[in-house]
């Protein structure tokens, strides 16, 4: 069968396994904020009408102002994208022809967006078991090709690499001319995490990714940039087409900016469902990723087929995301995102229906 | 100077001119529908609230079942596309390094998109003195190329060739392989208008492009799609980053498909205010391109040199859309959107005003 390459449109993965969708489900294949829209978005929602007439700034000013604040970084340094995917698309155009390594299991865009320009695809693949970079091995690797792809915190583990691991590795690439893309989509939802913006001032071949869209809960609108140093940044501006980012979105962006506390709210919720589901699966004898943001990986270590488990719990209305093409993973885990109480109530009710048919 | 590459968002013109904008202005720069959105769209506004959480549906298949059945085409045939923009940009992509033909003066986002992906760009200069294709010399130069563009109703002038000129034009670049790219962004202002969807069937290398915005007056959504044979459309598609429609585009562009009361009451509108224009430019020695669209190309024949011109109307608050970079205009004339009654009684008092100076 052919499996869908992302989460979310759930319609799609019961329309390939053949399987009726159940009325109520509960979709953990997509990792969003599951408190919703900060309440600003939906208490202002009217104003964004009047925004339909008018043609987008196509240079983002003021959202790219208010982030140029945020980040400590100059406005120039920064591109509004419709998105991370049309982002990454941007960087795969970018890197045309080019050697790129890819540290895996990662988000499956890269690839995409590489093998769609003409790059020549190498893998880095984590130490699974340990969840680990095997850095030596790595940065032996850097200098063979001309850029390195590395989502920081990880999708689909959820873990990160400390601010250290990544400076390394960014000294290695300097040293070598390589370029290092960091995809930061999922930093804000760990209290803790120290982005690598902070290095952006003396790093000419690196580029962070960010998105908006989970944090926020917005995928419907897409919202994302892009932070590089200034030539690099002009360079890839230039193959962006006019007005990629609508208006609602770049609103939408704006209101979000301010919204630390919905962001400290988010981080709590998503650290106590998160204790609780590790809670549940160490007593059940699951495996799971220790993962530090909105999704983790999962696997039942008492069975060797992880087919029937998924089909299970797609039967149940429970939606992971399947892992076949995460490299390094091929299927062996399934990646949930973390939702809310009532949520997980019901998942756990199915886990432990499924624990019971199992033993 | 360095002048704005595009109308709307006039505060980069006043800008650029070091003139400050007035507090009201008129923008007849954009070429939008003066009625704005259509009233579902702002009666159902709180629905599209819902949509925002979740991923769009990046197959945006609801929108092209409705676009299949209204143009007659397969849905395999249509790419739902982030604006004209987005589509151009992937064509210009799809032509990287080739040579390409530019009927102009013409929108210029087409020599854009070409010249970012390393085309060879030519023009073909159609005859502004009598608004017509130089067809036996443009039949000739279409062996020596791998893409023309065409626009068509055409921007700037707001006239349309014939579906027979088309066909000929179609014809010949079957012959030479050459790919015809048809992009009829306004031509559901013309009542008459004859599109060349009708050939797609046993045309394999044209592609058509449509914009919803003008129509609709959504520019700050971004909303258009692609036509073409299916294996071209599959190559195209490729380069497409994921989810690059947002959820709120997709649902008003449904929407907006039933409405056509509101296409026949803007055609209506469109038509008398451009007579009443006309009939006022011809009493007062004004040129202008003999428009069958929502806007048409103004000169002041009277002086020789345009930039006063365009100079007091800016200052008056009333914004045209300068032609220094449509090749063959050359900043001569000056394009204005076809806006409602009020808005004309106001354009036409300056104008009377700017006359009376003159003599």
């Amino acid at each position: 069968m052919k499996w869908p390459t992302h989460g979310a449109n759930p319609q799609f993965l019961y329309k390939a396994l053949h399987l009726d969708m159940p009325e109520t489900v509960i979709d953990f294949s997509a990792n969003i904020n599951p408190i919703g829209p900060p309440a600003t978005v939906k208490n202002r929602w009217n104003e964004l009408f009047s925004l339909v007439s008018d043609y987008p700034d196509p240079t983002a000013e003021r959202l790219t102002g208010l982030l140029s604040k945020q980040e400590g970084v100059r406005k120039e340094q920064i591109l509004v994208g419709n998105g991370g995917a049309e982002l990454i698309s941007l960087v795969g155009r970018l890197l045309t022809g080019k050697k790129v390594l890819i540290v895996q299991p990662a988000f499956s865009e890269y690839e995409e967006a590489c093998r769609v320009n003409q790059c020549e695809v190498r893998y880095h693949l984590m130490d699974v078991d340990r969840w680990e970079l095997r850095i030596d091995e790595l940065l032996v690797s850097l200098r063979e090709v001309d850029a390195v792809f590395l989502c920081n915190p990880n999708n689909p583990t959820g873990m990160f690499f400390p601010k250290h691991t990544i400076e390394v590795l960014a000294r290695e690439c300097a040293r070598y001319g390589t370029l290092l893309i960091v995809d930061e989509a999922f930093y804000d939802f760990i209290e803790e995490y120290e982005s690598i913006v902070s290095c952006l001032q003396h790093c000419e071949n690196m580029i962070i990714l960010r998105s908006m869209t989970k944090m926020f809960s917005i995928p419907g609108i897409r919202l994302g940039y892009l932070m590089a140093n200034e030539a690099l940044l002009a360079k890839i501006r230039e193959s962006k087409p006019h007005w990629s980012v609508n208006a609602i979105a770049m609103k939408v962006g704006e209101w979000c900016l301010s919204e630390s506390d919905y962001i400290e709210q988010t981080i709590q919720l998503i650290k106590k469902e998160r204790e609780r589901l590790q809670s549940f699966y160490r007593d059940q004898e699951f495996s799971y990723s220790p993962s530090n943001v909105n999704f983790y990986l999962l696997k039942d270590t008492k069975v060797s087929d992880p087919f029937p488990f998924f089909r299970f719990l797609m039967e149940k209305g429970m939606i992971p995301r399947h892992t076949m093409n995460f490299p390094g993973l091929d299927g062996k885990w399934l990646r949930l995102a973390i939702k809310g109480e009532n949520e997980h109530e019901r998942l756990l009710e199915v886990m432990s229906a499924w624990r019971r048919l199992d033993s």
